[in-house]
């Protein structure tokens, strides 16, 4: 549609700017101190919709952080879109690696630095703006709800609540969310599945002080040593993970479902050298983009224990500790899993420490049938606006609360993600490229359209 | 000497006083930016030095910090003993441990709470108000030379050229060192060894950058649990460790000495009470005393890679590193092993990683032989004050210059030291027994007494 393309050819600056207003604002849920940070994003959310036309936005607090919900109600008798985002971002950790400061946006190589850049602010801003365009090209097909939330980079621990608390609020035919990647703009691919996730934290205490490593080493249990040993038995020398009963439930693909994701473009040497290793690594028996997308996982994502400042400290420490998390695929369950990693941590401990562990969050794996009208939709606005079909693929990351959002509104979810592996999720300098955000915005508007000429 | 004895009564609240004017200097010579402390506390031992009646007192810069040597010399065809200690102390961390500030000395249940106090502000110290006692009653019956050192804790890396390029200025007849424990005021002893020292630090890099876990979780080497395989590959599962030439060069004590030192006070479940564990660990066939005096150990004195702060961050880090450090004995090479480490490390490195493995500080392993003079008169002294002969032990830990000073200056080493392994050295709430002090103080003397009738 040419107006839509007129109407943000003529605004795309202004959406730029709107944007990088949004990340400013350090929305770190995972840390207390950012408490303001996220009502402030929440207060700036609820302003936004209600500038691109929302015609009713409300803020609700929850346990947590706050659930920003809108929408624009053209015709009761039209399908209704439920957006997903959230507009809380993870630590900015390591700050010495970033280029630029997480949140004070720049624009350079036509990428947007920032944390939040594109997970997930960018991506649910591109609806924002696709509903803007829509109203002010009175072209409005469907009914548009948003739920953007302030949680999800720390398990969305309050939204189940709030969701089968207000199921009629968030009633919709459908379920779209923009907090994926694909494979790039030549190669346009959906996510049809989300990896579930179990996250923990074991903390080993071995003597009740820090010690001298000469007066008592050699015959006191350094917890840093014990804790090693957990986690290098971990997994056995082809990588699978020996915790017994990780892959109970694992749905194995078949030999044709593996044989079409080998299809999709990757390049060994490329994949490498954009990491900088000389070697991957990996279950054995499994590709690359199996190992990240229909194989469960183990990971370490902190550690610390005894001295880690400038030179030598000759301790042996009190306590080591680690965060731990497994990501799942269909069917298996994130409570099972969760009770299985910290049953195991705490089993395997040797008498000589006692172990604590905890649960820092958890979600399950979802998957979209590609014969739903959501998929069928959102693979048809891709092909009008990238010019070929996007392929089929299966994303390794999570978002907690799909499994629960279909249990709850009774409807399906597809993942339209404009981001790009590439864009540094989680990371220092995170990105999003400005392309994938405009292209985003322009694409959005026709699944829209698409869905409201199929339901 | 009822002389000495009245002195040191009639003056010991000064004594205590000056020590704790000491102890207020946060002279941690790891962290660069105590240098200025360093320096301050390098002029105040200087200063205590001349007030207690030496002769002659220099600071000599290095390439690090600088050394204080000082002298009294009543005549020079009397026997000459040169002590020495350190003015630095370990880092403080970590910092919310501590009951009261690590550089705000308090007095409580007659102990000094404060970083130093025992390890070795308070125990060089009790040497400068020995000096003082004997030079105002009239009694020096030795020429008394100090080296107070300033790098002792980063292990001496200055220390050595100093003293072959001073070998003059440093002439004496025996090394007196108090900087190791003793069992207890009951139970007198005195370390006729010290373990050797080789400290590194292993730094694993995976990927170039923060991954997201769940994008590249299982495709990619986790730098953390490699560094934990690594790890925990170095002990099996008897505690022996298993790096190839780790043990090579060991000195076996024979059954005579390991049945002696059987006969050294312990009590396991005392022990493991005051250390809070419920099972003691270490290499299979020694006992504790053995594991920690006459064996070589491995010890994990940090580590730390990826997210570590509140809350959950799905995080695939980058790096991973430890700080690893082995405690060697007789007839080890410190040299030597810690090449033997880095190689090691670096050997064992998967090819999904790289390693980079660099040496802290080194120092070699110590004895001194029971029929030496300065034994003998040690003994001798520690008799007289605590009305019973002292045990000869072996120290766990390590005082990197020993070696070296008998190298260069061709004299034998005498620890006589009135610490407690329970004085948390290098701990948070390092103390020392205001007791274990004044029993130094009142010690010392007779050590320069006999010393000067056996020469």
């Amino acid at each position: 549609m040419q107006t839509w393309k007129d109407y943000q050819e003529k605004n795309k600056d202004r959406f730029l700017d709107e944007l990088l207003e949004l990340l400013r604002i350090p929305s770190i849920s995972a840390k207390k101190e950012h408490k303001d940070d996220l009502l402030k994003c929440a207060e700036a959310v609820k302003d936004r919709l209600l500038k691109a036309g929302a015609d009713k936005v409300e803020i609700y607090p929850t346990d947590g952080h706050p659930v920003v919900v809108g929408q624009k109600i053209v015709d009761p008798s039209k399908p209704t879109v439920l957006v997903y985002g959230h507009y809380d971002v993870q630590p900015a950790d390591p700050l010495e690696l970033w280029n630029s400061g997480p949140f004070e946006p720049v624009i350079k190589d036509g990428k947007i630095f920032a944390r939040g850049s594109c997970d997930d602010k960018g991506q649910f801003y591109m609806h924002v703006k696709a509903l803007e365009t829509m109203i002010n090209t009175n072209s409005m097909v469907t009914n548009i709800k948003f739920i953007i939330e302030g949680e999800e980079e720390v398990g969305s621990p309050n939204l189940g609540k709030f969701v089968s608390q207000n199921k009629e609020l968030l009633k919709a035919d459908v379920i779209l969310i923009s907090d994926t990647a694909m494979i790039s703009l030549d190669t346009p691919s959906i996510d049809i599945g989300v990896r579930g996730l179990s996250y923990i934290e074991v903390e080993v205490t071995g003597p009740n002080r820090d010690l001298h490593s000469g007066v008592y080493g050699g015959a006191v249990a350094n917890p840093i040593t014990i804790l090693a040993q957990m986690i290098a038995s971990c997994h056995d020398e082809n990588n699978h993970v020996t915790i017994p009963g990780f892959y109970e439930g694992v749905v194995e693909s078949t030999e044709v479902e593996r044989k079409l994701m080998a299809e999709a473009p990757y390049d060994e040497e490329e994949y490498k050298k954009d990491l900088g290793v000389k070697k991957l690594w990996g279950e054995k028996g499994y590709t690359t983009n199996e190992r990240t997308g229909i194989r469960p996982t183990l990971e370490l994502n902190g550690i610390w224990g005894g001295y880690q400042g400038e030179g030598a400290k000759t301790v042996l420490p009190s306590k080591a500790t680690a965060k731990i998390s497994a990501r799942l695929v269909p069917n298996q369950s994130s409570e099972r899993m969760t009770k299985l990693l910290l049953d195991h941590f705490k089993s395997i401990a040797p008498a000589s420490v006692t172990v604590n562990a905890f649960e820092h969050h958890g979600g399950e794996p979802y998957m979209t049938p590609i014969d739903s009208k959501g998929y069928q939709a959102a693979a048809k606005a891709m092909e009008t606006t990238f010019g070929k079909q996007p392929i089929p693929v299966r994303g390794g990351g999570s978002i907690p609360i799909c499994a629960l959002f279909e249990k709850e509104l009774g409807v399906k979810i597809v993942f339209m993600g404009f981001g790009l592996d590439s864009d540094n999720l989680h990371s220092p300098n995170e990105k999003f490229d400005l392309a994938n955000f405009y292209k985003g915005i322009e694409t959005i508007p026709y699944f829209h359209k698409y869905f409201a000429e199929m339901v």
